[in-house]
């Protein structure tokens, strides 16, 4: 479980004439007017409560001032997070009951988008439907798994009631889904003080349903919303599956694979494919997977295994393979940790290079927010050169499209797909 | 017409055993372990003859050497363009038997590539064959039109006939085209001093053919190969082409078209487009391609104007768009000019910005060599907070897969295009 933030107290000053605000450095206001959306807390300078009040309530709208007083927007405030504030808004002073009727406005726009980027098919009916900053909806997250749809509310301000129920409300209303439900992260409810979410879905079209099977790229894949892992599956991978798919042949290896997404797409066209887990409860799922989907069954098969372990092992045996995909959790939780995770890749990439037999694939990915992408190529280029092998770059892909970023948030473009041929 | 370069003299030293080399500086040599693929004249410290002679000729190949004496590796050398060695082979003393005979397996490699990654169909029948370094084949790049390859020879090594002969033999025997031409570019003959390459085809099956129909993506497109445009249509483009097609609606504007490459593609989904480019010439070819699809002809019109002025212009007049296509040519020719092109970028993609309806599309290309993507993403956000509106970044892409990149030489990757949604 995650520990409560170190938090910096923020001083305290005298009530501002239109409510809540805060005044941030002047590092911070050039950020936030070069098109930046969050303020940490220590660009805070004061906090400003609204007038005959001594504090701001966590989770408030309150207006951005620069120190010169002068407005930048509105955000939501949280006491507990190290991003203090989340712009919502370029209007200063706005309301909650302005800010309802814009995430109304801001949920049906997202909607809309994802309609028409990813329209629900027969051969898929999963996607993200709203993704925080880059809807402009910042602490709401809500999936689309077929018939489910799963909500994260992810900020003091987003978690409160009124909120809930709107969104609730809207989704219902365009999507019919049979459910929607809340699945709250324990680590962000406890670094965000958010009271815990109330247990009964947000919306059943007759009994609650809390698990389903989902489609995409034509393959079938379980989804239950109360199994132990985080997420129920990577849909930001969905069209780097599918890519993998195309550039995949011969003996596969899938390492990292969590549920069985890459390993499942790479068997359409490879001979074997392994996918390696050191979780027994992910391979669990992805077995159940596989059994969704019979036609692969013949050529997939499950290892239980440390990604590291088994590469160096394969490395001393001399196992060699036509295709790896390399999907590992983000190694760079933080900045702190980049230069380890920049090894780590380092370590899986060279290793899966030595390994690959001549005219191979290699799909490499990283999720790590820390690691930029240029960082992520070089440190791939490095593994190359120090493999003596040959790599083509094919393709430098990233989330799919109903996973959009924020142009001005560098920060919201996190997940490298590289697809490479290896002489 | 270019002028030579401005060339250093390299010392001449004693002849080296193995036949020609060159001792480069030890920054050169680090760069080529880690996988560079050239050498510039200002790192090459001496050439060494073959024994028995005085001088290196143009086009040898020769053996690097770092300053301690180690072979680093064979390439071909320039004694006229700044990059002075192109690495073709880990082994030292490569002959020109062998280069050759390695030339023939590579070509083979590549176009089993291109097999695979964009097999020829009734709606797809060109792209690129041979890429350069990408394909291990410095200074060779081909193109398929249909039944006619274009072959382009761009070093002194390369352009030698023993190797165009054998370049025209593999091609006519594995890809039976009607017509195989060398299209010399006049800069680049120059620039590397190489003497005007034979007027003759280098194989035709019948009457040699200078101009054909091919398909890209359904729509097809006139090549000429003795029109006066450096380049006959931008394969690199082909996947965005397609892309755009799917985000484009509305009114459309398609900024630098040239030939109407991205206009035509978005005529599909978009009630009107209009192609703009600076260029008479290319726009009665973007006409001819339009007459080549004539279901999109109600929907298409071109206008000759320079794109900076047409944006300032519809700025002023508050003309308004639902998609945008920049595609500009290179502003950055060489890293001098990068602070002028970046200011190019900046302005255009403002202009586009602010003249977009809500929920537009944005597409916006950058082919500039040294203009890095995050550099080029950083100038659009920046755009993006001038102009005010919220930019979401749905996906950022490159060339398509048949023009791959060297992962160990970065600026093989040089084709940017982002594809946002404007609110």
């Amino acid at each position: 479980m995650a520990k409560p933030q170190d938090l910096r107290p923020i001083r305290v000053g005298t009530p501002h004439p239109q409510g809540p605000a805060a005044i941030i450095t002047r590092r911070a206001s050039d950020k936030i007017r070069a098109g930046h959306l969050w303020v940490y807390r220590t660009d805070v300078e004061q906090l400003l409560p609204a007038p005959g009040t001594t504090s701001v309530d966590p989770g408030a709208l309150v207006t951005i001032l620069d120190t010169r007083g002068i407005p930048l927007g509105s955000a939501l405030y949280s006491s507990a997070s190290q991003i203090t504030l989340r712009v919502v808004s370029p209007l200063a002073a706005l309301t909650r009951e302005a800010y309802l009727a814009e995430t109304r406005t801001r949920i049906q726009a997202a909607l809309s988008l994802r309609n028409q980027l990813s329209p629900v098919t027969a051969d898929n009916n999963a996607h993200r439907l709203i993704f925080a900053e880059a809807d402009n909806l910042p602490g709401i997250v809500a999936d689309r798994y077929n018939d489910l749809i799963v909500l994260q509310l992810l900020t003091q301000s987003t978690a409160k009631p009124d909120l809930r129920a709107l969104i609730g409300e809207v989704l219902a209303a365009e999507l019919h889904p049979s459910t929607i439900l809340e699945r709250p992260d324990p680590r962000v409810r406890e670094i965000e003080q958010i009271a815990p979410a109330p247990t009964e879905p947000i919306f059943s079209a007759g009994e609650a349903k809390e698990a389903t099977i989902f489609t995409i790229n034509g393959l079938h894949f379980a989804f239950d919303v109360t199994s132990g892992q985080k997420t129920g599956a990577f849909l930001d991978q969905r069209l780097n599956y599918a890519a993998a798919a195309r550039y995949a042949h011969g003996r596969a290896l899938d390492v990292c694979t969590y549920q069985g997404g890459f390993a499942l797409h790479l068997a359409q066209t490879c001979d074997r494919v392994t996918g390696v887990d050191t979780s027994r409860a992910a391979l669990e799922v992805a077995d159940a997977n596989l059994a969704l989907n019979p036609h692969l069954k013949a050529r997939t098969d499950w290892m239980e295994a440390d990604a590291f372990d088994l590469l160096r092992e394969y490395e001393s045996t001399g196992e060699r393979f036509d295709t790896i995909v390399l999907d590992p959790p983000a190694f760079a939780k933080s900045q702190r940790a980049l230069e380890g995770a920049l090894r780590g890749y380092k370590e899986l990439n060279l290793r899966a290079l030595k390994m690959l037999n001549p005219g191979g694939t290699l799909v490499t990915c990283s999720c790590s927010h820390h690691v930029p992408l240029e960082e992520f190529t070089a440190v791939v280029a490095s593994a190359a050169a120090d493999s003596h092998r040959r790599v083509q770059l094919l393709e430098t892909r990233g989330a799919a499209p109903d996973h959009p970023a924020v142009l001005t948030l560098p920060e919201t473009s996190y997940l490298k797909c590289l697809v490479a041929r290896v002489d």
